[in-house]
């Protein structure tokens, strides 16, 4: 058996810039550390772009789109047909995501992977129709393996686009009614944790409903797991189509030695199973947010993440990751451009 | 006796527009509340700057520059030439708000309200020489009431040209090596709080240093704190010339209808100094970050603020409100920009 692409050795840091940018950053005029996190985002880029001037201007995003059989169990606030309705939204311009890329200036790429209802092409959207939808996980698996492996592939694809484009930094999306069960499905196995204490109200159930969608995920994770030997396994068992993809995306970019800005709970579910298939990938991914699910902070945690926003979102889309853009860009920025104690004639501390 | 200029009273919010916004909100193609604080944000400004589309495209920043004789008791890592030096550095664009400044497109106004060590005339600043810095307040006042004064108007005249320039938010910076005593007494005698849960290492004491800090500091408040009977007292006994700067810029963009945008600790400090002196004012002050220093957490407390930002910034020079401005422009983009369900032909919640 032949190892998987995903295995394939991902781009090693540059030990020699890092040093580079972290001597730089003690003779920038302000007190050591006092830009804060800041200072580390602006040295790892430094060490991961293999540049003495990291740079984030070209962003590209990709948001993956696709349905859940799972929702048909009723966890989720909202019908099913809203990923297509969505969708289109995203190609019409009037998604937050839109707005935000808009404002970026990046590229928006839409693909859609699988959808349950039938929906007319769309303009600008990638429609690939690996499945109509995944199954229900709730007894069986929601991808045959090699619908599981077509949608990894769907991410490396996107990342090569990205790579063409010269993108300098890629961040992935997602849509798909229902997604925030697979995620607590994902982090309950991955992290071999209780869904109780991962399980949220997604975008919006009521008490009611979340203790409905806390026993649906409860079953299927007990019929999962004695099953989920292996990270391929779980995600093709309790993932989804698009969580799939934002995994590929993740292995590729780091073997493409593309840093990746990870957005919220759905996009760090599948972080986690990139991590679990290739550990490398680990270094190559910034966290955006700490979101509002309870999950969120769990697989944060599992994943030694720090997220640079706090601001109780539960949008996904890519849009938190979109919104920290700013705050990387201008770590960059202060990083390049700022004079030092030297080239500004100023005294540095006495102790 | 006349009423001061600081007490006549604010801009009242559009209760209107307030309604407005908020039913805007429930409207826009995302779950209810899945923007987390920005919506609160876009709402607020809607209401603070009587529009149906708040915008912040328009920044302006000073940032006020002055001693303190505080800084000869030794409580700072820098040696007190440093803010003529960094001064010269802003003027020069190598500083953080420097850099942070260009890429906003924001005018970065810099005012020297009086040094210590006298300093050749640098380009575009506006040198006050109100006082050679401010008296060390260990044993008696910072400032004299005319003093005091003078430098409250310095910053009501930085609005002015703010106003005048068509500014749709206002940001204060500091610079002043010694300022965070200053804001940490200040903390103390207006939060009636012991020195010793507030003070901090500033921009990078050692514990010996910052040991000897917190005596200094304690000493002042122990002389000071009987006759510190309002904010204006308080202020002029041990805050600093660039502090009641900011102080009075807070109070008239808020009596000029023009949103603050508040940087960290010892902007922070002022804005309770403002509060205490017009308590209309805190409706117009957003927040941008929560700092290191401890102090700034008891003020934001005090003030009811959540920060939008938690990176341990502890830099000051209007960098950290800087910083969180995409964070507002986005918030009030996604606002005015995003399709609503019956635009987008999106189904809504099912619940």
């Amino acid at each position: 058996m032949t190892t998987p692409w995903w295995q394939q050795p991902v781009v090693p840091l540059d030990a020699g810039r890092l040093a580079q940018a972290l001597a730089r950053e003690a003779q920038l005029t302000k007190p050591a550390g006092s830009l804060g996190r800041l200072e580390q985002v602006a040295v790892t880029l430094a060490s991961l772009q293999r540049r003495g001037a990291p740079s984030l201007e070209r962003i590209w995003i990709s948001v993956f789109a696709a349905d859940h059989g799972i929702a048909v169990e009723g966890v989720s606030a909202f019908p099913q047909e809203v990923t297509g309705q969505m969708l289109a939204n995203f190609a019409q311009g009037g998604a937050a995501i839109s707005v935000l890329a808009r404002h970026l200036g990046a590229p928006l790429e839409l693909i859609d992977l699988g959808l349950a209802h039938e929906i007319a092409p769309l303009p600008g959207v990638r429609h690939l129709n690996i499945a109509a939808g995944t199954a229900s996980f709730l007894h069986g698996a929601a991808m045959t393996a090699a619908q599981c492996d077509a949608a990894l592939r769907v991410g490396q694809e996107a990342v090569q686009r990205a790579v063409e484009d010269g993108a300098e930094l890629f961040i992935g999306g997602e849509m798909g009614i229902g997604n925030t069960s697979s995620a607590c499905a994902l982090s309950a196995l991955l992290l071999d944790q209780p869904v109780s204490e991962l399980v949220g109200l997604g975008t919006g159930l009521t008490a009611l409903g979340l203790r409905h969608k806390s026993r649906i995920i409860e079953r299927a994770v007990a019929h999962h797991r004695p099953h989920a030997n292996d990270a391929f396994e779980t995600l093709r068992r309790v993932g989804g189509l698009e969580v799939a993809a934002l995994a590929g995306a993740y292995v590729a970019a780091a073997q493409n030695g593309l840093p990746v800005l990870v957005d919220g709970y759905i996009s760090t579910a599948a972080a986690l199973c990139a991590v679990r298939m290739n550990s490398d990938v680990r270094r190559w991914l910034l966290y955006s947010h700490r979101g509002a699910e309870p999950g969120h902070r769990f697989l944060l945690q599992e994943l030694d993440a720090e997220p640079l926003l706090s601001l109780d979102l539960r949008l996904g889309e890519a849009s938190g990751a979109a919104l920290a853009v700013p705050l990387l860009q201008a770590a960059c920025r202060l990083h390049n451009e700022m004079a030092t104690f030297a080239e500004a004639a100023v005294s540095g501390s006495l102790v």
